[in-house]
Order: C-alpha cells, then structure tokens, then sequence
C-alpha cells in the first residue's frame, strides 16, 4: 500500500473528470460590494465584479450587522470558549434563537455552526430518536442533507425531483405504522425552482409524515419577513421542521432549525453534531441576529431583489444567452452545456473583463447541464448588467472557438 | 405514531438518566476574563468566574485576536459569502492555512468550520480514498472522531484507550496489505492523559498505516510554538495528519488539518463537509491567524499555564479533593463519582459563590467517574484558588448532605 501514489491517484480522478478546483483569492471592499479585489495566481491584485455571490442582499456590509459584530467583540471578546453545555453560550446566542423562533413562528429554534451541520446533525438525530423511521428524500437534495439521511442509518427512499405523485407512491407503499420523515427544499439552488411545499405537506398530512424543509437558498429573500417560501405561501404553520442558514442572506455564517419545542429540545439533548463543538462565536450570533432582526422589515430589499433577477434574466434572454427555464426565483443559471467550455468563460470573464462568476459542472450539476449561476444582488447595478453582457457577447464566440464547442 | 410524543419521550429519557442540560446563559467582559456576567433563570446578572472554559490561555481578549477580527469587519464585511469555492475564499482563509501548515511544519493545511467538521468530514472521506481501509480508532476518541469512523463506511477496531499492545495485535491481525488508519488523540480532554504518538508512530511504520492525530486540546499549549504535544516529544513529522481547532487555545472558531499536500488536496477536493458549506467568515480567519501567529512566539503564556494547571493540582489535592490521577496535563478533573451529587456541587458553587464549573456525567464519562473539570488559565489567580478552595470546602458537604451521597 503505497499511500502518497493513493492521494495524488485521487486528485488525478478529479483532475481527470475536470473538477479539479482552484479557489479564487478574494477580498470584497467593505462598502463597495458586489466589487472585490481579486488576487491572480500570479499574485497581481485587481478589482473584480462578483456575480456568484450567496450574500443575495450583501448584507454582509450593512451598518447594523458589522457594528453589532464589532460591539460584540469589545463586549465580551472573540470566541465563546466552549461548547453550548460548556461555558459556551452567551445571550447573544438566546437571543439569536429567540428571533429565529419568531421569524419561523415556531416554539423553539436551535443553532448550529452551520447549515450544514443543522441538515447533518438534525436528520442523522431523527433516525435515532424515531425507531423505524422511513426517510423520503427528494433526489436533488443537498449534500448536507444527503450526509444526514445517511447518518440516520433508517430505511430512505428517494422521490424524483419536485414529483409529489411519485412521493405519494412512495408513501403509500410503506406501512402506514412506521413513522416517516419527507426532507425536501424549498428553493433549489442551482436550478432555481421550488419545492411544491403545499403537496408535500398534504401528502404529509393524509400518510402521517413529518416534513423537513431546508429554505437555506430563500430565508431572508422570501415571504413579509423573509422567513422564506412557505411564509410566502402562508405554509410556514404546517411545515415541522424547517432549516435555514446565516450564511448566505444574512451574512454571517451559522444554521439552524425551527420547529415544536420538543423536537429542538430533543436534537438540542442528542445531536452529536450539536453538542460536541464549540458554540459560534458571540460575534457571529450578534451580527446574525441584526441581519435576522433587519429583514424582517426591509420588504424593500427584497422587492429590489427580485425586480434585480427579473431584470437580468429578461436581458440575458433577450441576448441570447438562454437562463434556464427553471427558475423561478433570483438564481440565474445560463445554460453553457460543456465543462470546458464553461470553465473558459469563465476565465475569459474573469482575466478579461474583472468579473467573476464561478462554473459549475458536474457532479454539482448533471454532465450536459454546466452553467453559469448568476446572483444579481440588489448591489448590481444596470451598469453592471451592461457590462455582463458585452462581456459574454466578447468572450463566448471567443471561447466557442478556442474550444472547439459550439455555442449552444 | 404520534411524533409528538416520541419527541417528548426522548427528552423524557435524556432527564431520566440525569443527563438533560440546562445551559449557563453568560456573558464575558473582554479584559476581565475569567470573569462573566451569568443570567441566572430568574433573569437577575450577577458576576461569577468561569472555571470551564475550553479558552485555555484568555485569548478571546488578546488585542491583537480582537482587533484583527475589527479590522477584516471594517475591510471586507461580516461573512464569506460562499462556499470556498464558489466566492468564498478570502486571503484572510489563504494565509491562515499557510500559518497552519508552518505552525505544523506541514506543506499544506486545510480550514475547516469547525473542528468537529475537521475531524469528520477527513476521516470519512479517507475510507472513500483509500478503498478496502481498515480504520483503528482509540476507544476513548472524541464524539467527532467517531462519527468520522462511521461516515468512512470501513472496517473498524477499536483498540482499548492507549493500549499499544492492543493496538499492535489488532494490527498484526489485519491482512498485511488493506490501507490501515491509526486514529487518536494526544490531550484526551475529559481524563487530561496523553497518547502514546511514538509508540502509535513506531507501529504504524512496522504495519505501514498512516497516523491520524487530534491535538485539538495540545494546539497552542504545547511545543516550543504551540503546535502540540507532536512538537513538543519531537514526533511532528512522523505523524501523518494532525488535526486541530482554533475555537479553544485560539480563542476563536474553526478547524483544520495539516498533512502532505497531497493529502490536503484529496481532502479538499473530496470530503463533503469541507466543499458544501459558507467558508469561516473573514473576520474568523484574521483573528485566528493572528492568535496562531501571537502564540507561536508566546512560550511564557504556555509556561504561566502549566504552573497554574500544577498549583492547582496541588492546592486541590491538599485540601483532601482527590485530582484524577490521570491528569498529567492542563485540564485539572476532580472527582465526584456521582451524577447527582456532582449536580449539586455544581449549581451550589454557583448559586452560592458565583463560581462556574459545568458538571460532566454520563455520557460523557463513564457512570461513577462523574467530575467537575476545571479549566485554569494564566488568568486565575491565586487569590481565585483560595475562593474555590473555600467554596468547595463550603457547598462539598452541604450537597453530601442534601443529596445522601458521601463524600468520595
Ligand atoms: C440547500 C443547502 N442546504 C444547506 C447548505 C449548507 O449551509 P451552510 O453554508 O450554512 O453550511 C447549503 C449551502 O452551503 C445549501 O445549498
Ligand atoms: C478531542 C476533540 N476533538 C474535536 C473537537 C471539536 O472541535 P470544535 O469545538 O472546534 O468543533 C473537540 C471539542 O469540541 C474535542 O474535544
């Protein structure tokens, strides 16, 4: 066993299947987002536009996040120094969670380091706290929450994207004793469509399941307080579950669930994931809860948002770069259909015209279905959406023909 | 099935066997640590001094930790903003990793959200790796370590907690040529012993298995730069993957591996929770980088920390509570040996005398061997010693009492 040929084999695979990544070194100007400078692997520092951005709302430069950030460490320092049961949480965490609670209008919500730990920690629990358990997965699920069905060690089945009758089959093939949970999205984020949260939550309903809702890609974005699409579907109240982020629009970085008083307690009381690390640091629950606490009221920006994704799909569209007919919400995925003719463009962008969008190819997505994901931010402005599309009318033909693959 | 009830009943089972939690609601000053404000139930703040923080040395208020974390807020904003991939890389997280992998002697390290994380996403991508792995793991490895065992989806043997000869006969008993991980710990937090990294070392070179090893309660404390207990013993490079977090001797959040680079790569590129996930915001890697650096050339704080850790030994033991014998470290455990009298001591040492140590039962340590771990740092003081001397001497008896349980 040669273990040093077994890792260079390994990064020789992914090199192989092009998704070898090189990550791109980055500094945003505080105050100037979507601009950032951009460091090239010559070492070079330059100005760049960020178009792939999950900070939807670039929230992570509002007065009102940072200050209480920087409040938070000239209060009480820069960690919490242990877990959540071991000296680690402050009331900047309580309140973080009250407010999280509020915002889902549930009983109870629980933190986590991050979205994904919440998916992870919380799904692998209910395999554990629910005997029997039959775990029906949505097939584009995320990976986090892909990790957790695993983790839960119970029985799965996995229904075809978005398709309630084949949940409903599903369903109602398995014993009507045996307790289930359905975890699905509301937003998909690389797609862009919706979960039918409706359907599933009466399927749940007629076959007594639980449902699991990761509105990680529409907390802050979506609904009158930004709680997400079931909020805005006036769905929230039969949702039990549902998981959410601080990472992406809020700014910040930390997960979360909401639910019934028990079942946070329950996970709060089993999850390894939960437990067993140090809380995040009173910092991050202060700046997260003043983006939490913003939203609610800043209907604005999410009307500005959504007129922003709107705006560009139309001008993409109209210039012929087909957006995926898929969305229905502020992703904006153009379709490029070859990975390496994805990953030129969007070098092209990048070394030519300082914006930066990152490719995305498979297994992010299916072989076929490399796109750019645009996420135009409120921050974007019609200037930049000129520049966008001059660029890609420069670099695509460009790199149609560098490649040898033809423009779809 | 009705849910609600099998949430309540888990939780009901969780109070049953004595181990719910309540979390301490705190609030630290920065300059003034170990000393919080506590919220008790009642909503009343009172001052107390935090005697179980995993902030080994105070550095959640060392300027230079808090003020780099100001400075990347008021340069580029509160979170990432993506996943290290997509946006999410700063070259706050670029130079961190380098300060790892120098503080390790490494080529490469790679940051995590969490050392949680860390410890579970390299260790379950290492069985996807190495095909056929066989994974031997000490029995007492962190919650974290074992879900990683698990995630690899291998076979798996526990050797007996630092047995070498155990280890090296489970060894011997494996085909001589499936990939082989050795999985442990140097500072084992809840005892305070130590592995035995040469012996560990010298057998994974007979079997020729790679080394994996936690030092996430060594990094900072030990070492001549704070790289551990490896560093200190000199056995630095003879382990394979040395794991880490930021979120306790430096005071911040977040964790890591450093190892060859080609190992980081294969990791990097293929473990789940490293790839999905919002990267560390900015501000997290500045002041962690900085704590790392501060600490690297801060032998007299490792030094203050151990003759702390040793006079309280000391003291303790004089004044007739018994010190676990184990400890041949910084973490100072006092035996109770039981769950509710430890309970009690506990809240009264609290109510009665603001001094905060979080009692740790089952399943965290094994039933009988019920403790209060205490934590001092180069912050506590003589006059502090007295303080929970007398405290102890105070509520020891009284809770005996109350409780019908004897002094041990
Ligand atoms: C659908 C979905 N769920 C969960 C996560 C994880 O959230 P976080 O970034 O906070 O770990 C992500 C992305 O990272 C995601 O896209
Ligand atoms: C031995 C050990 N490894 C890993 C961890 C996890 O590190 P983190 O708190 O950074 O998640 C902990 C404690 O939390 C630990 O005690």
């Amino acid at each position: 066993m040669n273990y040093q040929n077994a890792f260079a084999d390994a990064v020789r695979r992914v090199k192989a299947e092009g998704r070898y990544r090189v990550f791109a070194d980055l500094l945003r100007r505080k105050g100037e987002f979507p601009v950032a400078r951009w460091r090239s692997p010559d070492g070079n520092v330059r100005d760049v536009t960020v178009w792939c951005s999950n900070d939807y709302l670039g929230m992570g430069q509002v007065p009102c996040v940072v200050e209480s950030m920087k409040k938070a460490i000239d209060d009480v320092g820069s960690g919490a120094g242990g877990t959540r049961n071991i000296s680690g949480t402050t009331h900047y965490h309580v309140e973080l969670e009250r407010s999280l609670a509020d915002l889902h209008r549930k009983d109870g919500a629980l933190l986590f380091t991050s979205g994904y730990i919440a998916n992870e920690a919380t799904l692998s629990t209910l395999g554990k706290i629910l005997p029997g358990l039959i775990m029906f997965s949505d097939e584009l699920n995320h990976a986090s929450m892909i990790e957790g069905v695993k983790g839960a060690r119970c029985e799965k089945r996995i229904w075809r994207h978005n398709d309630v009758a084949h949940l409903e089959e599903l369903l109602a093939a398995a014993p009507a004793d045996a307790p289930k949970v359905i975890a699905f999205e509301s937003v998909y984020s690389m797609d862009g469509d919706i979960g039918p949260i409706e359907a599933v939550c009466d399927l749940a309903e007629k076959y007594n399941a639980l449902t699991y809702l990761d509105e990680v890609h529409a907390v802050g974005l979506y609904g009158l307080r930004g709680a997400g699409i079931a909020e805005r579907d006036g769905l929230m109240h039969r949702v039990d579950i549902i998981e959410g982020t601080l990472g992406k629009a809020f700014g910040v970085m930390g997960g979360y669930i909401a639910a019934d008083g028990a079942i946070c307690d329950a996970i709060r009381s089993m999850a390894p994931g939960f437990i067993f690390t140090t809380a995040l640091p009173p910092a991050l629950a202060a700046g997260a809860r003043a983006s939490v606490e913003y939203l609610k009221s800043a209907h604005h920006l999410r009307e500005q948002h959504q007129e922003r994704a709107a705006t560009l799909k139309a001008r993409l569209n109209g210039a012929g770069f087909p957006v995926l007919e898929s969305s229905v919400t502020h992703i904006v995925p153009v379709h490029v259909g070859d990975p390496v003719l994805c990953k030129r463009i969007s070098d092209m962008l990048l070394d030519d015209h300082g914006i930066y969008v990152q490719p995305i190819n498979y297994p992010t997505v299916p072989r076929g279905t490399e796109r750019l994901r645009l996420t135009p931010t409120p921050l974007h402005t019609d200037a930049m959406f000129d520049t966008l599309i001059e660029a890609l009318d420069d670099v695509w033909q460009r790199a149609s023909e560098q490649t040898g693959v033809a423009r779809a």
